[in-house]
């Protein structure tokens, strides 16, 4: 259903900022708006009124009546689809000369969409939506609250199941389908991005995926897990040894923990992602691994796996004052040692009562038996 | 490893085109030229010349062996990852005043990434790299083959779970958990898009998903998959019906095995993609589905879930001619008809010897005991 309040905030940030328009093209967002999952939807939010599903012919009714919304333009055709938004963007230029209407931008919108959207409204001047969605998303209230909960617990699921399974002989690719599996038996409804089982060599990758590659005795193996429960998020990472670790891998570990430690008692209301970088990286320098550290170990988390602030992919965010309300990672950064490994510890955090307050304690073995 | 052959065909065709170099961001021409699956890669191909890889430091030696690939450029931070990009740009502008450089547009660059990279290199006209990446892409080797086969015998595992646990009282998410787990345990390696389990009022949908929703006697049930095996995909997509079909669902099952049957036979080098939906039309209109058709039943595949020719997603792609080698699925669209329910059956096939001889069979039953 249509949640009135959200919709009310967007538009008024819409008009304060002069945007005629959302295009909603991002199933994030679509959902932020109508509580719903759908495939590939497409909405516009007008700055004024009631918003206006483009939907196909199969689910105008039911759209109409689980959503709330009156307005459905239909189609059946790729080409119908076109005309449906041309014909309503039109319909809302109502005479000016150019129609500002925001886009997202960031994963869930493929380059050629948004070529094609300007393509087939040239009178569009194409703005960035993150202007004003940004500020909404980052806030969570309660029911998000819950459901990243939700997630959270599902993600532990994952972290429990890796622990389980791991040992030497068995494939990333393995551990990856029972991590799945047994996060889809507690609830999720699949993941926002595949899952990390990086072990050996491959623990020292920036990013990752399970691949065919066999675990061995004495591999660090990094197993990162986003679940989605309802189309919301929760980021959850640790590292395993195979066997008694060697000693640099010790302390990699050790300094890791540590640095996550000092990550996390740096966040309350005010600071920015770069002072719970400093706080790490003092952890590291110390360390003797300060050349090591890859900027970013924090971001922010909801609906999409990474969201603003984000400093992990866009580093001018790095700038955005932490508020009561915000959702964020620590542990983000990968320490990479090549000939020794790579070591990863994530967490996701509610910034609640001036603290960072896990949503979920997952207490696993770094060591498991080899 | 570099894959010669490839890279010498894509560069003579650069050079013919004029496009000085193509950046890759995507995993699906990082996979057709190097072979290997990455996370978020990133390369340059010029138009003469090695490949340049773009690489976190963590993985530099790793990569250079496994790749045969001298020209690595490491960074440690997204300024510096976006620094290497600008400086290899420049060094290959070597005077020139503009540098043509080719970027894929489809699902896996996100909108964002395109902007970013124009704005770090104004010097750089962009354009889109299928002029040249399509027509190679389009054609599959032995080796594809081999691969896309592999994908195809665990899709056909995955719609025959499917069989084996759909029953009235189970979710649609829990039928989805079961599809995913089967296809990685038979080899597979995740998946390219969602596994549709479209149940009841949902399988009218034209796009789906698996949700909570509980799967009822009486329903038709859409499970769409399209699992990858080192990259590649194949789908496979059947209709079920719980318990016995009333007249209208048998009407639209029938109707719909028989339009799928009608596009597989006018399947051969030198037509296009619309004369088979105009076959598939002609059973339909025969059945009086002709107002529900939607255009676009069949697309290619390969290292993306929808490639060229892709009318389903690109209406004039509708207009290139098969040839011989060609991977393409037919079964794309959904006919439906809300009140009764809706119904997809789709094989990839590969055009070879003149025919659409599919990668697989998969007999399933279209009745299942509620």
């Amino acid at each position: 259903m249509l949640n009135q309040g959200r919709l009310s905030r967007a538009q008024e940030r819409m008009r304060e900022q002069g945007i005629d328009a959302y295009m909603i093209l991002t199933h994030d967002d679509y959902i932020y708006f109508f509580g719903e999952v759908r495939h590939q939807p497409r909405a516009i939010i007008p700055a004024n009124g009631p918003p206006i599903i483009i939907t196909f012919f199969g689910e105008e009714e039911e759209v109409k009546r689980s959503l709330g919304v009156d307005d459905a333009r239909v189609f059946g055709t790729v080409g119908q689809q076109i005309k449906d938004v041309v014909g309503a963007m039109r319909q809302m230029s109502d005479g000016k000369e150019t129609l500002r209407v925001g886009v997202q931008m960031w994963f869930n919108t493929p380059a050629f969409l948004l070529t094609m959207f300007q393509r087939a409204n040239p009178q569009i001047e194409v703005v960035d939506i993150a202007r004003v969605m940004d500020a909404l998303r980052m806030i969570k209230d309660d029911e998000e609250v819950e459901l990243m909960s939700n997630a959270a617990h599902i993600a532990r699921v994952g972290i429990e199941t890796a622990a389980n399974v791991l040992r030497p002989g068995i494939t990333e690719n393995e551990v990856g389908a029972e991590i799945e599996y047994a996060m889809r038996k507690a609830g999720g409804s699949g993941v926002a991005t595949p899952v990390f089982v990086n072990s050996g060599v491959r623990s020292c990758w920036l990013h990752g995926t399970a691949t065919d590659k066999v675990v061995e005795a004495g591999d660090l193996v990094v197993v990162d897990v986003v679940p989605r429960f309802r189309g919301y998020c929760a980021n959850l990472t640790r590292t395993f040894v195979l066997g008694p670790p060697n000693a640099k891998q010790h302390k990699l570990f050790e300094t890791y923990r540590d640095a996550q430690a000092a990550g996390i008692a740096a966040v309350r209301p005010g600071i920015r992602n770069r002072e719970i970088d400093a706080a790490a990286l003092q952890v590291f320098e110390a360390a003797g691994y300060g050349d090591r550290y890859v900027p970013g170990i924090s971001h922010s988390i909801g609906l999409d796996f990474e969201e603003a602030p984000r400093p992990t992919i866009h580093p001018a965010d790095s700038r955005i004052e932490l508020r009561e309300g915000m959702m964020l990672t620590v542990g983000h950064s990968v320490l990479s040692v090549p000939g020794v490994g790579g070591v990863r510890i994530e967490d996701t955090f509610q910034l609640k009562a001036g603290r960072a307050q896990p949503l979920v304690d997952c207490d696993v073995d770094f060591e498991l038996s080899a």
